[in-house]
């Protein structure tokens, strides 16, 4: 029989999942997940098809959603809707009640364990169904943004469950992050514009892990990179870098190409749209549609013209493009493919120990944000080293005594 | 009224095409190509609709067909069946037999000019339409692989009309094959396979301009890039750029993504094959699908899948990808763009003047292959820097004297 | 009257330290360190000359000796014997003896704060001098090998007063390890051996900060670099930032050049000096003379020849070439110069900074290791753009609101 | 018996010089060099002192002064002049008459064959010692401003033997261009001036060979690299790999270091000074140190400090540093020890293997400049493959088959 598209996408993306294949392997065996209802809200797309079979095959009910109107890819939707213990509810293009009705569905169904990729599944748990409160263990969250949110809950004492900051664990920040972002809004930009890179100047808004990943690659690629930022010792070691660092008012009036990375709002906003170059391109590669103020656009543009995943908007005669309507464009952009598996791999390899972590240990623990555990952190490093035949070095009993002496000087 | 995609696609191509523009304009004026009827055989898309248009702006009757079965972009080739005196017979996934058809199509429009990428025309009229030797005054060409098999011809004293040798000035190979080539081929990679870059080995096969591109941005991504070459000078230049260099026998056990760029036959084949690692990569950035030796696959893999864009070949139970049947991976894979329309920009502005050129000269000429005159080339260059607002200086007298002058010592 | 060698360098190197500058202006007026001794233990050159005479102009009575045999420059140790309540007791290539007479030297002053680049004044106190325990406020560490020391000190409750660890500051790390030791490094190695970087195996052991400035400038010279590690995490950021990751059994076979910068003792060992290639040149960049078994290689060569700054060992008819004696190459080589004072000035300014911190508040803290207060990092970072005329972006109340909010979702 | 110092430096550079040994090993054996007297200046250092006695041990009698008065290394001067059929004349700090001196020593020796670095002998024989016209039978020329000065030569029938243009070739240029000189400009920088790279303005006047190794290399260190030219299609070169492309007069501005690299005089001149930054640094790399116009500020500085390798000159209260005395700053700053070894092992084996096809071919040409032959050329790459153990492919009779068919097309 002939396979589907959207199970020909999943089997292509888990070859580059070897980490992940792995904790299937162990899952399958040991059923660490067994009778445990797990609610999720991620792009649905062929990486994230591998973590839901994951946990399925480890013993979970799995319910998912998407977190991103435009991410979804439906025939990996319809493939994973033909995986026992699945049960997907996300569509690309649906409508924001669409979104929500289908996040109702995943809650529906009682989670114990909840994966988020921006916190909307903990928001909405913790606003509109509160009931659900007493049946969670816990959760894992994906992203920066959820974790910026997730921290403002916590710090005002309303996260009433523990949730495990995936993101903020290195093997995830130093790879999805820096690596992933990178990697794949430089693809999307390009296979959407056709544009060079080279010469240009990119305008790179945040110099946090997914902006410096950014910067970098798009450096290797021959840009001129410029460097916004709020934070001056992050603007400082942008400038060491090599960046050109400075306020988005100056960048605005020289960038060719601005990236938003920053997890703020309106980084690119009224008073920089007057200033850009004609034909100036915008895209934004933060979890929200805020960073760019598109609705001041809408409001203000005197025409507007739409390509696949651009929409030129005409300001006092000038064009500003922006992509993908300023959603996450290495998801949402028409030909996006979402991060690289292999990064992914590692996230979601980290997504299903935790997972299991939180359903073992979830109620050991108060509410608040988690650090992943290192030794976790520490088997996903070691296994993805190990699939790729690399040996490392490892510390003699001598080395261990130096290190932990502090008698040996000068 | 709505626009169609494909003039959408041709005008967003050319906000980004700004010599041409210029030419455009100078064209319309001067009528430098009235009565005159150019054939051509290109990759028809939104950046040569731009010169098939400035070309008719120009006076000339178009007619044009691709130059490659899976590089057209049909809506393209509409929306340019529309402007006047253009007849465009290029269609995506067209047999061999249609393809040629099309190029008989064109060559019965007596063109007295011929625009060729590969050399089809020139050679089909050299072989099967020597008729027409009489009334083609020249010709020009784009690509290393035409201007490879144009030397060839001339040695053999067989070719018997001028032809440009576009491909080999200045300001066509430091920019098309060096920037176009290696982002072009890096984006539809990334796009179409969904794989990280970074860490990868990745083999680029011939350091010519296209594969220095390719190298250079690949390990701006974090590749790991390997290249191999048969030219001790080119290996050496790749070694001291930082690439690993050996032979493809020793690159095939290790690579991840095999690029070929070489302009020859076989350069990954029936030794390699078997060497691969499970799951290799391999792509063809060359102008003709015979870098990559498939039709051994096709006769001995154990199977083959098909995804988009991407054919699975097992051998000995190991999987070979290959992308785009090893056809032109850019403009040949389903979401593949060609080259960014800044370097086609050069290109074709050269190419418009180079048949103004021809035009103008081409009786003078007898056949041979002849270089762009330098002043177009520098023409070009003064253009693009002045539509980047860049100022560069310029010799003083006394520099002149300076330079000029042997005598000034230690 | 003509200036001494010494001032020239001292002026020389304070012109690239603005941040100083201004602090120094500052300690000028406000005299904050009016009444304190200082001890010191640095490494005696002239951006060190420019943090002892900052401090003396804040009113501070400072004594000085090196923190390593080889790196002090005579010229300025003389000058600064010259300014006002400076006292120097540093001479290069002194006896071990000798280095210890002259830190007694220091401490016979009964030092209230101490500045250590190596915890050698802070573990004399410890264990020699332990009647000054009475009298120290506190002390500042330069370096990671003295954070690492003091961190096993505390861990063993034998850390008597508070230490600002001002290496583990991000405007210390993240400039001076990367960056600093980075390029130092590099143009130490080059000047020493007149060896080409380009094509190059560098062996870089330790991706910490100081590893992964080294290596990813090496890469931008163009050698291939190979990273060795013990920790996973770190090995899998390496091999996807670009470099080829290995053990050093491995490496040892491969490299040209290495460089130790791993905080480790004997990371380069008897294993591995039989698989070295005949002209192997090792050198040392972490703070002790330890990461390279020297002394077995002292024992068991069969032959050594020596030259300015690198002795050959003899070794199975095999030349191994050690720089600097192992010891720190970018300030022990003959020409070595230390690192950049560009960075030296955001250190130092951090110092003379935590050192009027350490006087005011010294007194309330307890034994124990202390991060540099955030105010103090951001109060540099500040200053520092400030003097490149680089302006950056700060958050409007609307962003402020934004970031502290979590109930904006999708 | 110890070694001299000389003869150290010699040894060990000819450790890297891996194709010249193996020349040397062939020349001991046919004695090609036989009989020939043999007049060079060169830069006199321990590279050079290995060609040197390469050409001894191939028979010849070689008398050697220097080409720069600050190049010269006196030790390795006096362990040449130690060396059977040596005669070296070189003094480091010599005046303009002593060099001139030095010259004629060398030409009373009437040699038959001249090898130059920057053309003084060649120019010098031709205007005041014509009388060996007769006896010399050819030379060979080493560097971009001595061909330029043998071109302009030769376009006025003046050049009245045969000179190969050893600086064309591509082993040459590619290599000690790129590489040599990138590199070890900026070591001499760093080492003179302990200043950062990371984060500077690093102006590169020119965008040759050596310009854009430099400029690639700094730009590795982490420069933002600005790059003036005069060719219009170098300076696009420039701006698509990635750097800033302007006039001088605008980069003056802007530049916190400048390298002069572009074989023409005055490229920095007193319209600029005036407008430097306080405290930027000025380097000359070309031939000839006529590139800053050291004569204006000398005679309207209104002061001058001198530190070892640096010139402060006093403008406007503004300090201009000059390194090196505008002289090529690799080989003239008191620490800088020249190209590294390996990429002058390439351009010294090109030199001996020239210097015998002149002895050879010599008097079958006329006068005027020659190409290397492509034989010597591909030699000197295969050698260096060879040496450092690296394989390539080869072709295919298939493919050599496929290569000189045009035959084949789509």
């Amino acid at each position: 029989m002939e396979k589907d598209t959207g199970t020909l996408k999943i089997e292509w993306a888990g070859q580059f999942m070897p980490v992940l294949s792995r904790i299937r392997e162990q899952f399958v065996k040991e059923q660490p997940l067994h009778g445990v209802t797990i609610g999720m809200a991620l792009h649905v797309e062929a990486k994230t098809a591998n973590l839901v079979m994951t946990l399925a095959a480890g013993g979970a009910e799995v319910y998912i959603t998407g977190c991103n109107p435009l991410s979804t890819q439906d025939d990996v939707a319809q493939a994973l809707n033909r995986v026992p213990h699945v049960h997907c509810f996300a569509e690309r293009g649906c409508s924001v009640e669409e979104y929500y009705a289908a996040i109702d569905k995943v809650l529906d169904a009682k989670p114990s364990v909840t994966i988020d990729d921006g916190m909307d599944l903990i928001h909405y748990i913790h606003t509109k169904r509160r009931e659900l409160l007493s049946t969670v263990i816990g959760g894992c969250e994906e992203t920066t943004t959820g974790i910026h949110r997730l921290h403002a809950m916590a710090a005002e004492g309303k996260l009433e469950f523990p949730v495990v900051a995936v993101n903020d664990t290195p093997m995830k920040h130093h790879f999805d992050n820096v690596h992933g972002t990178g990697e794949s809004v430089l693809s999307a930009v390009m296979i959407t514009t056709n544009v060079l890179i080279a010469g240009k100047y990119l305008v790179v808004a945040g110099y946090g892990f997914c902006g410096r990943g950014l910067a970098r690659k798009a450096h290797g690629l021959g840009a001129k990179v410029i460097v916004t930022e709020v934070d001056p010792r992050k603007a400082l070691e942008a400038h060491m870098d090599g960046f050109l660092v400075m306020s988005m008012a100056e960048a605005a009036r020289l960038g060719d190409i601005f990236v938003t990375v920053s997890g703020n709002a309106h980084v690119i906003n009224s008073t920089h749209f007057s200033q850009l170059k004609d034909g100036a391109i915008l895209a934004n590669a933060g979890h929200f549609n805020v960073e760019i103020d598109i609705d001041w656009l809408e409001a203000h543009a005197s025409g507007k013209e739409s390509r696949d995943g651009i929409d030129t908007y005409l300001l006092d005669g000038k064009r500003i493009h922006i992509l993908a309507e300023g959603r996450l464009v290495n998801l949402a952009t028409p030909k996006g493919m979402g991060h690289p598996a292999e990064v992914m791999d590692l996230s979601f390899a980290l997504q299903a120990l935790c997972a299991r972590y939180i359903t073992e240990h979830g109620k050991e623990l108060s509410g608040g944000v988690y650090e992943v555990p290192e030794a976790i952190d520490v088997q996903v490093a070691d296994q993805k080293l190990a699939s790729l035949g690399i040996t490392i070095d490892t510390l003699s009993d001598e080395q261990k005594t130096y290190l932990s002496n502090w008698d040996a000087g000068t």
